[in-house]
């Protein structure tokens, strides 16, 4: 018995209809869909986006293009994490577009290609994560300009922060550069970008982590549910102690059961002690440690042993969820494992 | 361009003989494979385990046991997570032992299968997350004493504190419990509880983690390295900023490098500003947040850019890591990523 993660994909629709209602007609809406898009699986996302009107994905490697290619014939497909050199000959076989990132990349990239087949560049506008510094932009304009490109983007670092003047600095820098790259696309906004408003949405916004409901916004859904099966109860005494290391002792009898899901499947070591699941919108806290397989819960609170309980309620989504592992929804989304099986709603 | 997990079938073997060196010849040592082996792969490596000698596997999952008896026709393969009896016939399938946790259970166990195929059972000693009680084995000895028992268990919660009375305190209570089953094989150790001595071995002690290279012990080897492919290097400036949130400012000029690794690769984003990577021996900080496919980190003190960085070096261990992450060695293993190559070495 394993938990399940269920996806609705009437609400990932929704999501993706809201972020298209936020933007422009001229402005393309694309999405990233790295990590197996966000853990909820490319296989079934890819093709349902592509039926919401998606156009063309980010991933960050070339073997996840490679795969959302097999479920989307037509889409462009970008790399985000740079020209993988080393097997140049799939961008081709599979037309995926690099996103270059240095100049060592860019030299590559004409070396091999010498100019036929299209490519994106990144620029780094402050993040100093990827991309090509103002600098070297400058010095090397002629190369750079002579590229067949398709999209020239940037990222921001503190999109989150929408009050954060660091978001106006990164965009200025970016179309003081992209004035040089007239007749190329441009986007710099991810999910929090797109929010900042009209002014970062430039001629495509990318969104990930809202479209899979990461982020809480009166416009965004729910788009997962993840059920654990529960495995045992039983009643302990006053004083009894509970999982790893006996971090938990009761101070009452109380009603405990154990559930088939740990940290392997995505349930962090974390909430030791401090998380809670739901039955309905009833919470049972987690009690002791969390195991590689196991959970442990007080069920004191129900009147009747549940089959299962939730990861997450009406009141309880994956931001407040993340917030409790210490964390951000991105690396809660990308963490559920192997064994929890994906079951898609439209 | 992703990381690489290299596995050194070597090492791992060492560590078998380690733990079959430290046990009586009449004593099984069997091992765990739950969760994919631990992030290792079940594929390769229950193959190598039965060539240095092991005839017995745990999992967690029926799935994972199904997948275990893929790659070892003839082991003894025991689910830890109970009787899953919606899918009772696949035990009998692909001949696998369900441990049976609970009274429902045992009587599904029963209803099924008449004792017409082997099980074993696990007793709660304390750790209260699985396994029958003491009262209501007793209560029930008739019952239980009827089923075709292949083995007796239980599981130690404190064997990493080796002082810990709970440790003799949950072995007594489990060699009184099975005083009422002389004939049958009787098991409450893991890799820790093999630690604690021969009065913890019984006849068959079934480590995971110190085979895998988790436990900091003079005998136990290091099994696994991680190679992080460096994408990007650039000089950024003092007072320069790194990656989202800008939670690093530089306090002089220095060399950056960023690397093909993220928390969805199963470098944790508690490493952001804290952690470090490898070139040999010298360590090179994570400066910034980690990202979901990205880390950046200060190469300043390498005299040459690297093509790639390691997670570890022969000082800075498994167990090390996961202290720098607030967890164990079990939670960093079972979290490397998919998109993480494993490669294997003899």
């Amino acid at each position: 018995m394993s938990p399940e993660l269920h996806i609705n994909l009437a609400n990932l629709e929704k999501n993706i209809h809201f972020f298209s209602g936020a933007i422009k007609k001229n402005v393309e809406l694309s999405t990233v869909v790295k990590s197996d898009a966000y853990g909820l699986g490319i296989t079934k996302l890819v093709p349902a986006m592509e039926r919401y009107g998606i156009r063309s994905f980010f991933t960050a490697t070339l073997s996840e293009a490679i795969k959302t290619r097999k479920y989307s014939p037509r889409a462009e497909i970008f790399t985000l994490n740079g020209f993988d050199f080393l097997r140049a000959s799939l961008y081709k076989k599979f037309n995926i577009t690099p996103v270059i990132n240095s100049l060592p990349e860019v030299k590559k990239f004409i070396e091999i290609f010498q100019n036929t087949h299209k490519t994106a560049i990144q620029l780094n506008t402050g993040m100093n994560r990827l991309g090509l510094n103002k600098q070297i932009f400058f010095e090397n304009i002629d190369i750079i300009g002579s590229l067949p490109l398709s999209l020239i983007l940037s990222h921001l670092a503190c999109a989150d922060d929408i009050n954060n003047k660091e978001n106006i600095a990164q965009r200025d820098l970016f179309l003081e550069l992209c004035k040089f790259m007239p007749n190329t696309r441009k986007s710099i906004s991810a999910s929090h970008g797109t929010l900042l408003g009209s002014e970062f949405h430039l001629d495509m916004v990318r969104p990930g982590v809202g479209i899979y409901g990461g982020i809480k916004n009166n416009g965004l859904r729910q788009v997962i549910q993840i059920k654990i099966p529960v495995l045992q109860n039983f009643v302990i005494d006053k004083d009894m102690q509970v999982g790893y290391n006996f971090t938990y002792k009761a101070r009452r009898p109380m009603k405990v059961a154990t559930l088939a899901m740990g940290y392997s499947d995505g349930l962090p070591r974390t909430l030791s002690n401090k998380g809670k699941l739901f039955c309905g919108n009833k919470s049972c806290p987690i009690i002791g440690r969390v195991s590689m397989d196991l959970v442990t819960v007080d069920i004191s609170s129900l009147s009747e042993i549940p089959e299962y309980l939730n990861v997450f309620s009406p009141e309880y989504q994956v931001d407040d969820f993340a917030k409790d592992c210490q964390t951000i929804s991105h690396e809660v989304l990308v963490n559920f494992g192997e064994r929890v099986s994906r079951i898609y709603s439209e």
